[in-house]
């Protein structure tokens, strides 16, 4: 049975009171405890937990059986870590895209006495990781991989980060600047990694599985399918019905270099190509009307459909050739790919 | 012989190459290398490095002998990476103090195209200390506690400003708000743990010396030392010759949260306080004189000149009583009170 929100979310308060405790440790101040309790609160709950759920569920697949609740508790708090990890980067995110809600409130930076103190309540969302990788896992024969791994999925994230940034500046529009191959390594390094090799490699290392090979194998599964993933959102964000969707794209306002935006230019005549220039990355509501008439002429949503067939054959492929003899399961794949497969939201 | 700021600063470049290495190895676009590297030389060097040099000088004397070249190598990385969580920091500062320069040139967010965009290049300041240490001392025995300490006095700053931030907000004057005991943590955690404790620490693990008796040893000369040098520094922020200290200092007028003000808070009767509270904080120069002649009729300077001879003579004591039979050297803490004593700048 996959893990569920409820049971996540009830491992989280025993983890804000151990950040607390440890912070009372060094005598801060009430205001400043009560400060960071409120951004832990605010920023590190109200998603859906996709990637914090999904270390618990790769732990239960790795593990074939029901976890005890003291593997269910160390499992979640590795999730939850997932989620400190995520957290520090929205409440940064949204201040250098310049974004006003998340998660349908407003974003931490605009919530009242906040602004830029953000920036380091988000020092603090990371911090808290290692806190609790020392808390609970300094005696773990992997606590130095562990240690490791966040470090370097952090950094492959900002770089990818650094890359999107300079690639698609929101107040400067210069399709030049775009390129499959740029898009390719922003959504590898700034989505990927984090969202579906980290629960994968934690749950691994957790487990005592994660031989290089084991690895190796999930890296090469598991970046593949999150480039699907974030090409699937590209394409909702402008194809899917806004109601089902639950909120409205603005990709092409924004001058996101999104994937579709590459297929048309990909694909696109030279007066096809000016009116993209004269309309993508533009406030005006005609402007966004015209590229998405453009997107329509093109047949994106019948290229992104191709794509999505031969992306999954491919993936199931690779899973279908998934050595399980140093104790990696097919199932882990399988059930990361049954939840974005055809996904409408 | 101290390290000089000639030969510290000529490790650099290898260190930026090591990184830009690490990004290759990821096929970053170059775009995109490009930009890290500028951030890096631009917010980590310029300074004084005194953080960074006193790591080779403690080195030194803890071995009790010249460094080999490798071993300067390694000692000069370790200051570097102290270097780089100050970069990390003083980008990020600058960003929530609204400050206008660092170092003589504008600060970084202030630089052209960067923005907002400086978030994410301090985040991969921060990021980089973590690179060198896996590529420079994965194999050293105190690899562990090495990451270890980088977390932990991380998240010691980050406290320290958080207190800060919620203390003294840039646009709203409440000396309510104030306290020495405010004041204390703040340095302590905001300061000294990064500036004077850590480059010791770092020194310790690095030549095998880190005994628990040790650490605590450093621990407790440096914070005593470490408060002592700030206090310092609000002091010479309102007393010092503008012309010797190479800036105007601007704590009254920015709301400071500084020794000074703490004083008199706690010397002023009810007239003064009330021309503290419609002065303090302001940006008019009238007001600011007037907090000035206040601070003269309270005789701070005074008050502060006891405060240092008291805690020199304690620090003294303190330095004379240290126990060397693990390898501590008194050496080490003369040394650092020696740069400090009686500065004018």
């Amino acid at each position: 049975m996959p893990a569920t929100l409820k049971d996540f979310e009830a491992v989280f308060p025993k983890l804000v009171e151990d950040l607390k405790q440890h912070c009372e440790h060094y005598k801060l101040p009430t205001q400043a405890l009560d400060w960071f309790e409120k951004s832990l609160t605010y920023n590190t709950l109200g998603g859906k937990c996709n990637r914090g759920l999904s270390v618990i569920d790769t732990t239960q697949i790795l593990l074939g059986r029901d976890l005890t609740s003291d593997e269910y508790f160390h499992a979640a708090t590795l999730g939850w870590m997932i989620e400190l990890l995520q957290a520090f980067f929205l409440v940064s995110d949204d201040i250098m895209d310049s974004s006003k809600t998340r998660r349908g409130q407003p974003c931490w930076y605009l919530a009242p006495n906040v602004g830029m103190i953000a920036i380091n309540d988000a020092f603090m969302l990371e911090s808290s990781i290692y806190v609790l990788l020392k808390k609970y896992f300094k005696s773990h024969p992997a606590y130095v991989e562990l240690m490791e791994l966040f470090h370097e999925v952090s950094f492959q994230t900002e770089l990818g980060q650094t890359c999107d940034l300079l690639t698609a500046p929101e107040d400067h529009v210069d399709l030049e600047n775009f390129s499959l191959e740029k898009y390719t390594f922003i959504v590898i390094y700034k989505t990927a990694y984090y969202s579906f090799y980290l629960p994968v490699a934690l749950a691994l290392l957790y487990t005592g599985k994660a031989s290089a090979e084991n690895l190796k194998q999930a890296e090469d599964i598991l970046i593949p399918m999150g480039e699907y993933f974030q090409v699937q959102d590209d394409y909702l964000d402008n194809f899917a019905d806004p109601e089902t969707l639950g909120k409205i794209g603005t990709d092409i306002q924004d001058n996101k270099c999104s994937w579709l935006v590459n297929q048309a230019l990909k694909k696109c005549s030279k007066e096809q190509r000016k009116a993209l220039e004269e309309n993508y990355g533009r406030k005006e509501k005609a402007c966004e009307a015209k590229v998405k008439k453009l997107f329509d002429e093109l047949e994106l949503e019948k290229v992104y459909k191709e794509y999505e067939e031969e992306r999954v054959a491919d993936l199931r492929k690779k899973i279908a050739a998934v050595d399980e003899r140093q104790g990696m399961k097919k199932e882990v794949f399988e059930e990361f790919l049954r939840k974005i497969y055809k996904r409408s939201k």
